[in-house]
């Protein structure tokens, strides 16, 4: 059963880091989009509309990789392939 | 039960680490963010409703990558399955 | 006993490192928002009312990661599930 | 049975770390592209579809990085070829 | 006896770890800010009593993350509650 | 059969590390030259076709180092020739 | 004996590292406040007063952080409670 | 035949930390230079031959550093002359 | 006596790095204050006096984060409480 | 033979390293140089033969120290001295 | 007599790290200063005088932390107190 | 003989990392001056000469970092005292 | 007769390790000293005297910060108090 | 006989990265400096003279920083004091 708690300890890190290295990234990059959406509200206000709707659809695409990594995360905690095999193994 | 001690260590090192580096960017991206409304509003100070509303809903966005951490972070702690089925297998 | 002072040891290191990174990000993005906020000021010092509030309601969204930190740091110290759980075990 | 173990930690590992790592630079590329499309529509309105256009292609592109971290961290998981030889011999 | 140790070492390593790592960015903050805080008092000198009453309501905010490191350090110094319990169980 | 799980987790970890590493460099490379474009575009936007079309050639070459590392990594879980060798032993 | 040995060697890192970084930021912070207060001056020669009243009330502020860190390094090395509870022990 | 399997590790993962790190200085080299010529044509749209054509040949340089990596690449994946050696050697 | 020695061994690494480290700071910070002192003289020859007596102020709190850390190392070196209870201890 | 097998190994990581790890100066350092060739030529259309002249001369010696990896890195494959010796003394 | 090299290679290894380390911010910091007295004195050659006064009295301030590593480094290569009090006892 | 290919492989890898670490300085540094180069020569055409001869002359200096690692990496591969010594003693 | 050769290691690489770091800082001070006097020089050509003079006794500072680790490095190797003591002991 | 071969291991990898690591910062800033005479000759073509004259003094000091390496780097390996000595007492 050895392996099992292996697994589960590598599964637990793994998911951790992932999500907690890549939300670095994608946190900067809204923020400098907003930063900048906000700089051009500023200077366009009458734009509002389109300036807005550009930031959001834009920082759907930079949350997208966030969510990759927020996927993987749940994956290796709730879904993970490799510990089902081993827990039917060590169930069968 | 020393799988159960492992898993325990873990989990809470995991966790610590994951919000730790989770809120660096987040919080680097809003203060970012926060810095360049204050301008703007301080540029445009008649359009102070857009640009905070714009701010606020662009900041939840970017607080979700935090809370991506904090949630993977609390479910380690509190929800934990690995922990759990260790747990049930040693009290069955 | 030696699991007890496993988990003890894990939860003093991570409750330090998860404070000690996670207040790197949102003391610098806090210090950059206010050091705009204070340009903002000068700049239309007769909108100080709209300035101090965004800058105020912004910066509890940063230093909201701070504090999410702080939540794990002090759940890891006087309010640890695995703790607990190996306490009652040593105990029972 | 010990080397599917491995084989499982190693894929599980490699899996998060693939992402975690290849979401920095996608997210702050197209957060930086995104920046500076804000810019351009204050400064161009009229252009703005032209503008958006050309930045949902390029932020395609620049997608694309972190799609190949996610398909090879997908692969890693759910279709892994060393996993599967291994799985195929021990079931054998 | 050895739990003892073990807990007083990595009590004292991650005392001074966590105040040493979340000085850097508070630090570094209120230098940001200070900074420009003077850069506004000279550029409005009439607005002083704003800008400084902002300066140190926002700073308070900023040295707030530095109080969280400072109370954790000092409570794994003097109100390690793992240390008491080892050293009530070693009294016991 | 030893060797085999070892060529695999090496091929498994040093694919997952070249196409996450890889891809870091060309995202930013990428977001950069894109973020240029749109600014180009803004201030030229009679020659949006010598911009987009000069743009999307050098982003192929851009694009091109993250599909060497794509290469590589695919060889190394799909083609992998050390990987071959060793099967055809162990079968042979 | 051991163990107070242990404890020593730990004490004397954990103070020497602490304010070793914890001085990297407050030296920074105050450089860098210090560096716009000397050019505000140069702009507002009138205001000199306020601007040094604020600049040396602000340092306070930064340099109550390298304090901590000083503070926890001289508690570690004189007023260490762990040293003085193994002290006590051994001289019991 | 143990030592047949060193080589194939040491080759699999230097060539995949070969091209990952060698991706990186290219990438961002061509994205600088890329949108340097995209600003240069936005300033000069009558002279889009010969700043396309010199854009092409500078690229071409830079990429011809990443092109190393990928032949040292290939080669330590597809020629190594040591694995031939051994194999040789293995087959002799 | 083998404790002396470890004792000995962790004084002088650490009193080395807590110096080495600890100047890193003060140094830059000074420079940068040093060199917009002289930018400001430059700017307002008319009151050296001001800019003169307000730098050597300031770069003396500047300096005082260096003391500490020169402090500790001289304390470390020759006023070590660690050592001389050790010492005592040996030749009681 | 165990000898040569490390000589092969050390060959390899070493030749890998070399070249992925020079090739980060070059790449960055000519699209430099390209970056600004871009915009001299946009400032100087008339002088476009003297501006890629220069450039690629200059190109040429950045790219010799790229050139000097990949000398090195080739050496230790194809050319290796050491490999020989042990080579010619195994044969021998 | 084990001992007395243990702390010879210690103070070798600790007092080129101290140094070494510690020539890093000083040199920066006084490079900084000095460019910027030079554009100064660029500016107003006519108080060539108080430039260069406040410039070396600056320096003298900045190289005090350079001075600190060294003497430091100097302590612990000829005036070792560890390094006496074993020597004494060696030759005791 | 097993002392012979420890030299072996000592030279081998510090000869790669000699190279690989020291082309980054100097292909920046060229790349930098090349640079700045053009942009001179953008700016004063008439005096192309002067500018490339200088250019190149100064080239010559940086190169000279570059050459000083590859002329060691050479000495340690093809003209290695160390490694001559040995082979002499061996062959003797 | 170890410990001879143990400090002989620890004084190579202490020796190489110090001056190597301790360069770092001194030529990028003084790269970035002689390039802004050299900008100096092409604002002020008449006061080429008092620049020059200036540069070049402010390189001795910060050149001195080199020698510092020059002079420990020569120490290190041809006039190491620790190693002499060791040679007379062993030819004692 | 195996003294000899540890020191010459580490005189092997010391002199290697004492000449790498020591080659980024001179070139580094030689190229600084380069840059900036080349602008400074574009904008004052008449003192081609003085300002060439001072670049190579000023980039001999900067160099002197390389040399410093090399000659450690070359002493390390033709003239190592430590080396010497124990070649001398094996062929003693």
């Amino acid at each position: 059963m050895n392996e099992l708690s292996l697994i589960a300890i590598a599964s637990i890190i793994s998911a951790g880091v992932t999500i907690g290295l890549g939300a670095i990234g994608p946190a900067i990059g809204e923020g400098l989009a907003l930063a900048n959406a906000l700089r051009a509200l500023a200077q366009q206000p009458d734009k509002a509309n389109t300036i807005t709707r550009t930031l959001f659809v834009g920082m759907a695409f930079v949350e997208s990789t966030a969510i990759y990594c927020f996927v993987i995360s749940i994956i290796l905690i709730f879904a993970n392939p490799f510990w089902n095999h081993f827990l039917n193994q060590a169930g069968g």
